[in-house]
């Protein structure tokens, strides 16, 4: 895989209205719809607690140390984009700023998922534009070398198409292909439906045993209590 | 160690008064109390800051990826525990979210403590459910393998035996082992009590240098120094 | 390098003046003004969020597991000072705590940036008193083997020298050596401010792409567009 | 991506002569040649030195602490494969042993590929099977929950194909994509070519300052020499 | 748990006819014979490949950075023993080399097993004594805290009470508990009588998918083949 | 630190018989000899189990994936000299090999330390030229931005000044300044001469407890024996 030196301009975006509603059902729910696939490496954390986005991705691959293509994906963003950013190896050097912020901000982006470090990290956090990264460091980058715009990358893990949906919340983040996302959101939404009625039951302290049935299955696998 | 397959109803907590009153003292006090031992690795970490809890340590090993036995543990929850999960292996799934923490905060449990990882914290900080954890991961566990409630578990390198007193704050997990609890709690109240005066002198502007009579045994050692 | 045993007295700190202006300008932009160089590991992490100091470093050279020097190098703070303490291998026990910081405070200190652990993090937020360090632990240390005061010292993977500036945030930390310092803040400042301008074209739409003038250097490094 | 519970039988192998000739050219020639892509993570290392295939990549999917598809892949071995096997989470579980490389040696599997563990390891290297792998392990794994076989992986970081050529030794693992295959053997053995020379002339002191006409292009970005 | 100051002399060794037989079976065939469980953390190796030993533990608890109890340790090893050493807090010095390892020797001890560094590894090497550790590292240690030698610790995640069998190769460390020895051993030595059978299968060409009889469950499962 | 674009041409180097001399004292006995510091990080590995060396440092620093000053280092390489490579942040890329090891051994170097990746090990270990690196990476660099050549780098957390003496061997990587070669060497060599006759006395079954008189301290120390 991974093109070098190519931008395409013209990508199938996952429809906007299921990937809004894919976003407030959260990465824990949704993972478990696709499941339990999906899911970028837990080393990726929010830079600041609470944020909770979803949005199509536009897709950037980036060599080690070398910012330049950010600027590029910039003009590709629409208003509901996720930027995702792979790099080519492992590096923590911080990539983007308050600067590249506010550019992406103005195009319509609704976050950052970079597989590599981010600074300006208070800024970032008082303009409400949310990244999830591996590092946060202030060391900075050149503009030396090509690399792609909406090619296939793999992120913290997970292939990320250019369209596909990006769930990310204090959880992580989870890719569901474009394909697959109105069945995901179909999926994800009745299993949310189920939570609010079990949730009471075990505030109200019936135990999962009982309420999923279990006793009878670990009995079964051999489970014996010792008084 | 580690029989499994097998839940031990009945376990001997440490007495409860000695158990409450060794949390607010912290895990740095109650860990110099013991003799600098017992505490957990620190790669553990709350998932908000500012918990600060103390109880009598109710324990569950899993498998990696298979949080069956949680519901198991569940249901020898009393209250004034904390659950102490351990894993056979490295895992940073995410085996416990707010369902089942409903169901723990029904139950009566303080907090987890689990050497794996966790989801839904943004929902588990509201319900002021706190855990200490190794990851924050949304990925699901599925449930095929038995483990074992109230056996003797490491976790994050510590031995807890259930009954066990477990501290966490922001600094990290202590397990003081019942035997030694009030023992512990008594030189822990004591170095404690000694800490208001010594703070009041530093904050005047006595060095430690001198209020801990270092300099003689500094020069012994050899320390010189220069203009 | 490392001399053991030694307090250096009489160091040439930077003027306090130059000092205190690089803070506000933050570790990334003196980074970027330094060359992108001088910054330390970004595994040193602040123990609360929105903390921005800068200070002339005083440092402590300590041996794993032994903070004895910690209250030698109390006595050599000045006011405006930053402590910078390294220690001679790998190690995440808690070398400092709230009684520590106490007495730093006392003494003037606005910071301490260790390469290793500290604890009791929650007093020490209260009493808003900073630390960047590589883990929290309440694990203690003990008081048995000389090290060295303002030698210098390697913190993080950055060579500190006395009297070198420290510039501290949610980005990082960033050492200026003295002799740079003016000639840092100078540039660092330059930069700054360009920022504003930038700033407000990008948020009014403007690509970075036509704000730096890069689309002539792209094509001819080969980047292609394909719709 | 990742579609479970699917086995795909025809998948399309890049030519076999194609895929046996990058193999000798090495990870690092072949790396190159691609342009700096394709590589898989440091982290994977040989079970034992030495070792240097090339092959065609037959996949398989699995989740942590589970290899009850590695039975599965092994039907759909062929010589002159190799096998690359992913996991859905983080896992250091020895998910291959003697047993399962007698097996996919008698199938004509030339190596395993895996972002996991592995055990047996001195066994497997009398054997001559040669495993890159993220751990070694003796933890075993359970057979019970489903992954997929011959499904597009990402496998340290890198997106495999199932067909795609998979070049391995002390160096580290590349894969080639199907498409690019012939192309990149080209650049490979072009690049490969070029070196004999080269290494003659620097084994005879010639610098690579002047082999490469680099005085001119250093002394315009501004090196300068100090005597 | 964790008692400090204290050498204890009178242990209760496993069977030593029982301990010797573990070693040939290997960690990994012991593991499985346990349940999956006994395995210290796979981050342990060893400093050269082709040791297998097995013997009954001493144990050691050790400050970081502090040797001391290494010395007390010695005295109590008898023919036929592992030295198992656990430390209080993370460390990667290097507590051992060549003369205590020639002690050690010299009392009868197999192995050394330690959660920390070692040094004077070629000369291990060439003296055929073995050493699983975390780190190879040639920073020196001290002689200033009291440890505990012959009391339960944990090392590398696994609880070790001195006379449990240790078994050690290239795939890692087991810990199998003086009580359950003679059954684990009779459960892997039967594990190990089938494994030839299953080999030759193999070997021949027939699948793990038959012999097993696994087509049946992966149906039941759901797995599906497309052509 | 850290002064960029800039090459020195005339370094003070230690004198060639004290860095001889020093190598055969191995690693472990030089950082012993120096108060047990002046050691590189472990995570510094050999790329093969024997070499061991000593000679003279030329430094470089360089950029992340970018190795353009590894060919303007060669120039300055004389007879007798290793080369320590420092990168201005983390980073794992394979910035030499073959190629590069051909020229540096032609100009006289006898190792390359490189607190990064390095490549084609199979060919380096077979030239006999020795690496001590982070990491064995098969990606490749660009050469686009200078760094510098003969100025005091930081490697693996070290600060290493040009001219200053480098030992490694299977235990690591030493740096002793120019200043305080020749007094190390002689602690060194004085400590080594005193091992044989220890190592002999260890052998036929002395204890360390007796030949270093320790039973008093520890008596002192609190160490009670329990039968």
């Amino acid at each position: 895989m991974y093109e070098l030196g190519v931008v395409y301009r013209n990508i199938q975006r996952t429809d906007a209205q299921v990937a809004d509603r894919l976003g407030p059902l959260g990465s824990a729910t949704v993972h478990e719809a696709m499941g339990r696939v999906g899911l970028m490496k837990p080393y990726l954390r929010p830079i600041y607690a609470g944020a909770q986005v979803s949005g199509t991705a536009v897709t950037v691959l980036l060599h080690p140390g070398d910012n330049w293509m950010m600027h590029v994906v910039a003009e590709q963003i629409r208003p509901g984009d996720v930027v995702v950013a792979a790099i080519t190896a492992e590096c923590t050097d911080g990539y983007f700023g308050d600067l590249l912020a506010t550019s992406f901000q103005a195009r319509g982006a609704r976050a950052l998922v970079i597989d590599a470090g981010v600074r300006d990290v208070r800024t970032l956090t008082e303009m409400k534009f949310p990244v999830w990264s591996k590092a946060i460091s202030s060391k900075g980058t050149i503009k030396a070398t090509l690399g792609s715009v909406n090619v296939p990358v793999v992120c913290a893990g997970m292939l990320v198409t250019p369209g596909d949906v990006i769930i990310a919340d204090d959880d992580g983040v989870v890719c569901v292909p474009r394909a697959s996302a109105q069945k995901t959101l179909d999926a994800a939404a009745a299993r949310e439906a189920n939570e609010g009625e079990k949730r009471a039951k075990l505030a109200a302290g019936v135990l999962g045993l009982d309420m999923y049935n279990m006793r009878e299955s670990l009995a079964k696998a051999g489970l014996r209590y010792v008084d």
